[in-house]
């Protein structure tokens, strides 16, 4: 059987080049796609993963405005902060970093976050849209594990997709985007009493459940297509992946796998949202 | 083993009742709970249903402003129509009878709803609450399927539901709702290429599909419940009640289920509007 290797890096670059493009045409209209992200505290992977977040966006040559406010700011300055980056026409996107400190109130700061400038896909009201079907930014890791779907070519109507996870950014978002291929569409979550069982029916199976190593091969269908979206410490996905990698006919691997296609996804969100900004411009 | 008939009028009496108290409540307090319901051309089935649904708000003290425009109503107009409301203060909850006629957007129709007036939950931005597990106003039919599941404490959590049907309002929001509740939730529709073995694995069956008689009891396990939100004509569900009766050990039946739960669902909905509208106006 032929086995692909499901290659993140691979994915992302197509698709950095072709916004490398797009950033510059932009740019002679005036516009630089800019995002905003905003980390909140000292957590020290937080301010790794901002730190990518506005690299990239930098290679590119699109802006990265990074704000970074201290661990005790109170979630009604956070709002003040979201409310005047959603006033700021010169950002085109607004990432608040995840998790904020426990004393922040998370979902009124996402909700806050004006729709369209809502890049990551935090909002409740982007989630509805995504769900039925007419989102412009669905949430980005979900949105990368489609772009890799998409870029295998690999078959999503009519199959059998397993998710593991109900997130609101991940497996709640993800089950909607394969729904809306056609996939029908299983959520586990840790709640479920027979996961092996399901995940032997599994054509695709996609792991969001923030366990190392969590998914086991002997659990899987042979042939089954395997997206990991787990990001564990140490660079571990949730699936096992010596294990399922016998199994699967196609797998990410972690890293290299999801990861680098979410931030593409950041990068191609934004850009997006710049270019539905001149196109405005061009209007009115 | 027990069999259960879930008795939709049962369910509903006693809302009907707790509602009638707090109808009286909000009068007291000089707020009428009132439910403005759009009709748009001459769709007999559709006349019903919007009759039916101001009628019931009647019965139970509540207002109903029944606004019936021509087929030839432009969306512009309709969305006119729709703004005045989410103006109008003496307004708690918006319906647009369902479907319009073809030249309109419906969706935008829809998304031009007063979040805090969807009370019939059409909205994405509505949806987006429910499924994130915030939403006030779920879709009525969903939202009577867990009215049903609760009188009768059926339980949920760690439960596979099998929901047949993926439609906004109805298939979808229901999955969510399930899924809220620890369910594992599978969602099947008119692509899925295993529908027979997906239901014999489910404890909790829902069927909103359209289709008359569409669920054979040969699908089923032993002992599943079984809820039927089809409403076809003829008052036939999209269950085989007879054949399906045999296996459930719990079963809505058509007329008498689910149907009369969700309008009861549009008048709590709707009262609880009211209820939020009073609040504020003690706090201003």
């Amino acid at each position: 059987m032929e086995k692909l290797i499901l290659d993140g890096h691979l994915v992302s670059k197509e698709i950095r080049e072709d916004l490398q493009k797009r950033v510059s045409v932009l740019k002679e209209k005036g516009i630089t796609p800019s995002l905003a992200t905003i980390l909140v505290g000292d957590n020290p992977s937080s301010e790794t993963y901002v730190k990518m977040k506005g690299n990239a966006c930098e290679k590119i040559g699109m802006n990265s405005i990074r704000i970074h406010l201290p661990e005790e700011t109170t979630t009604e300055q956070l709002l003040t902060t979201i409310k005047q980056l959603n006033e700021d026409t010169t950002v085109h996107g607004i990432l608040l970093q995840h998790p904020v400190p426990a004393h922040i109130d998370e979902r009124k700061a996402f909700e806050t976050i004006a729709i369209e400038k809502d890049v990551d896909g935090v909002t409740s009201a982007g989630y509805g849209r995504t769900a039925l079907g007419f989102g412009k930014y669905p949430s980005c890791t979900p949105a990368a594990i489609m772009e890799i779907i998409h870029h295998y070519e690999l078959p999503v109507a009519g199959k059998h997709a397993v998710v593991v996870g109900r997130s609101p950014i991940l497996g709640k978002p993800v089950s909607a985007l394969l729904l809306n291929e056609d996939a029908t569409v299983t959520t586990c979550h840790s709640r479920t009493t027979n996961l092996e069982a399901m995940l032997q029916q599994a054509d695709i199976v996609v792991a969001a459940v923030g366990k190392p190593n969590f998914i086991k091969g002997d659990w899987l269908k042979e042939g089954a297509v395997v997206l990991d979206a787990g990001y564990n410490k140490g660079n571990i996905g949730d699936i096992d992946y010596d294990s399922c990698y016998k199994k699967a006919s196609a797998i990410t691997p972690v890293p290299g796998g999801v990861g680098p296609v979410t931030i593409t996804m950041l990068l191609k969100q934004t850009v997006i949202s710049a270019e539905e900004t001149a196109l405005k411009n061009q209007i009115a």
